[in-house]
């Protein structure tokens, strides 16, 4: 199996971190759902392409490179586009998925009311500290000890990961070596994991820190001019 | 000042959200910070590449728009481009920022301790639950009506908003008002903004959706070949 892993075709979606295309395809979706909600019937490529911050080419480029047609003819019809995403990622589905350390972060993620209506089930939270276990919250924390068992009774390929960022290798090492295939890492630490293994590395630090910048960026530009 | 903010220089740092290449060079810096810490010294841009799921010509795009060189003779040298890069996002500055929404997401940011050494300094949070208000908690959370002055007082440009959708577009329309020019934005709605702010949609749920997505298409692919 670890011939068949080093195709091409599978190489492609085995990448460290999720595609930047796949960000903007959920990206247009929810513009799409926005756009049909308002009762738009028609959607340009330069529409998505303004709401996403990225050219019409690339709008075009995305949608193809997922199969997306969406019948073209005069533009997009929004409700053809979100049912053929739909279809594709099959938004019906649901998935359980297990998080592991349960900080402020991961309390809070593990009570996310938004997840389940996506199809994201988190069936089971872990904690190295006892005092968390014995929580009466409504979600049962877990001993890390526990892991494989609960890994391999709801079939879980999926892990959310909050876990201090000295922790954070190791705990994916051992994710990995149970079965984990797909790592959604919130811990600021770049994980090193086999190629068959799907991580995406969530920064908050960045997310803000790149707006901030930007901001600034923004304020020197329009200094030159005043 | 209207016509300033339309003009080339300042427009191409106001798209709806932040850009890409501004992630992925955040995301290089934590790769070199790692490296330089692992005792490497010289560091190739396919390295750099390979950790970032990007291609080694994209590394050296994404270095020359920001114009960091980093002494390319024979790889880079990770320590210098470090301080590069820190010299240009100015590392050492500290922004005041306020959190508006204190649902589970909002008290999980509002106690992440990251923040603070990133920079970011949340100096006020906000709710319109008059409970929430109330809280002993070590943060103070505000009445929406003490906006102005705080934003005022603290000199504030950027606002992280965890509120729920339905409100999401209102308070963002508020904020801009009162002068806030850079919105992290955890809600799951597109905001519509005026073109000199910026916005980083940040949601959750596509980030963990594009993993379980990407290792349901792994397996897929894997099942082709077996």
């Amino acid at each position: 199996m670890g011939i068949v892993l080093q195709s091409v075709n599978v190489k492609q979606f085995t990448k460290h971190s999720t595609r930047n295309s796949l960000r903007r395809i959920f990206l247009y979706h929810g513009l799409l759902v926005k756009l049909n909600s308002m009762g738009v019937r028609r959607v340009y490529s330069y529409t998505l392409a303004e709401g996403a911050g990225v050219t019409p080419e690339q709008v075009r480029k995305d949608f193809s490179e997922y199969g997306i047609r969406g019948n073209r003819r005069g533009g997009y019809s929004p409700g053809s586009v979100i049912t053929e995403m739909e279809t594709l990622f099959k938004r019906d589905r649901i998935t359980n998925v297990i998080l592991v350390g349960m900080g402020n972060l991961g309390q809070a993620l593990s009570k996310y009311a938004r997840f389940i209506k996506r199809g994201i089930n988190i069936v089971a939270t872990f904690d190295i500290d006892p005092f968390k276990q014995k929580s009466r919250d409504e979600m049962q924390v877990y001993p890390p000890r526990r892991l494989q068992e609960i890994i391999d009774r709801f079939h879980v390929t999926v892990a959310i990961v909050a876990v201090p960022d000295i922790s954070a290798q190791d705990v994916c090492n051992e994710l990995v070596g149970m079965g984990i295939r797909g790592i959604v890492n919130f811990s600021p630490v770049l994980l090193k994991v086999p190629d068959y293994v799907i991580v995406n590395n969530v920064n908050l630090s960045d997310e803000i820190e790149s707006v901030i910048w930007s901001v600034y960026r923004m304020r020197e530009n329009q200094s030159l001019y005043l």
